[in-house]
C-alpha cells in the first residue's frame, strides 16, 4: 500500500475538518481566533520592529514582554490578557518565558504555529485601517436610506 | 505642490488609523470583523461552488440566498444570521436583493470590499481545518504539563 505524502495527508486532514458544521471542533477553533485581542496579540508578536523590545526581549524579534503587549493593546483588561494568552499558550501558538530577575521577567514568543496566523493577522487589522473611510462613508450612506 | 498618488493616499490613510488605540475606531471594525458568523458568511459568499447555488441566484458565483447561508452555517440562530447580514450590508461588504417571488427571494453578494477580506476569511478557516490536529495535540501536552 502505498504511503501518503505530507501534501496528502494536509488535504485528507483538511477534509476531515469543516467549520461550517457546527459540531466540528475547527468551528470552536475558528470561533477561538476570530476575536480581537487574539488578532492583535499575534499581529503584535512578530512585528518587525515598530515596538521598542524590553531589555530581556533584546534580539528575539517575536519575543515581547507581558508589559510591553500591556501597553500596546491599549485598553486590554489585565484579565482578559492573561487569559488570552495562557489559551494562546495552551494552542501553541505561543511560549510563555519566565526569567527570574526581580521582578520576574515574562516573555511571550510566536511558535511556528503561531507565525502562520501572523501574517493574515497583520492583514485582518491592516485591512480594518485602510479600509476604515470607506465602511465610514458606506454606513453613513445605509443610515440615510434606511432612515 | 505635488499631488498625492494613490499609493501615497492609501499610505497616509493607513497611518492615520491604528488598531492598537482603544479609541481609533479601526479598533471597532476590527472588533466587528473579528467574528465567526461574519469570517464563515465572507468565507462562504464567494465560494467556488462548494454550494449549490438558488435558482434565483445561479449565474451570479458571488450570490447566495438567506436560506442556503442558514443551512451552510449549521447551528447559526436566524436571529445571529440577519444581525450579522444587516451589519455587513451596512459596512458595505455585501449587498442584499430581494426579488418579488412568492414567497420573496433574498439573495446576498460580496461588493468589492467584501471581496478583498474573502480571502483572508478563507485563510482563516482552513487554517482552523488544517491545523486542528495540532491544537489538540499541543492542548494535552498543556494540559499534562499543568496537571
Amino acid at each position: 500500500m502505498a504511503t501518503m505524502t505530507a501534501a496528502q495527508k494536509r488535504a485528507q486532514t483538511k477534509a476531515e475538518y469543516d467549520a461550517f458544521l457546527a459540531a466540528c471542533p475547527s468551528r470552536k477553533l475558528l470561533d477561538r481566533i476570530s476575536d480581537k485581542w487574539v488578532t492583535l496579540i499575534l499581529a503584535a508578536l512578530g512585528s518587525d520592529g515598530s515596538h521598542q523590545p524590553g531589555i530581556d526581549c533584546a534580539g528575539e524579534p517575536r519575543s515581547m514582554r507581558y508589559s510591553e503587549l500591556s501597553r500596546l493593546l491599549a485598553g486590554v483588561s489585565q484579565k482578559m490578557l492573561t487569559q488570552t494568552l495562557r489559551s494562546l499558550e495552551r494552542d501553541g501558538l505561543i511560549t510563555r518565558t519566565a526569567t527570574p530577575t526581580v521582578p520576574v521577567t515574562v516573555c511571550y514568543e510566536l511558535t511556528d504555529l503561531g507565525l502562520s496566523l501572523h501574517q493574515m493577522m497583520r492583514g485582518l487589522k491592516s485591512w480594518a485601517e485602510m479600509n476604515m473611510d470607506d465602511v465610514l462613508a458606506n454606513r453613513a450612506t445605509y443610515d440615510t436610506r434606511v432612515l
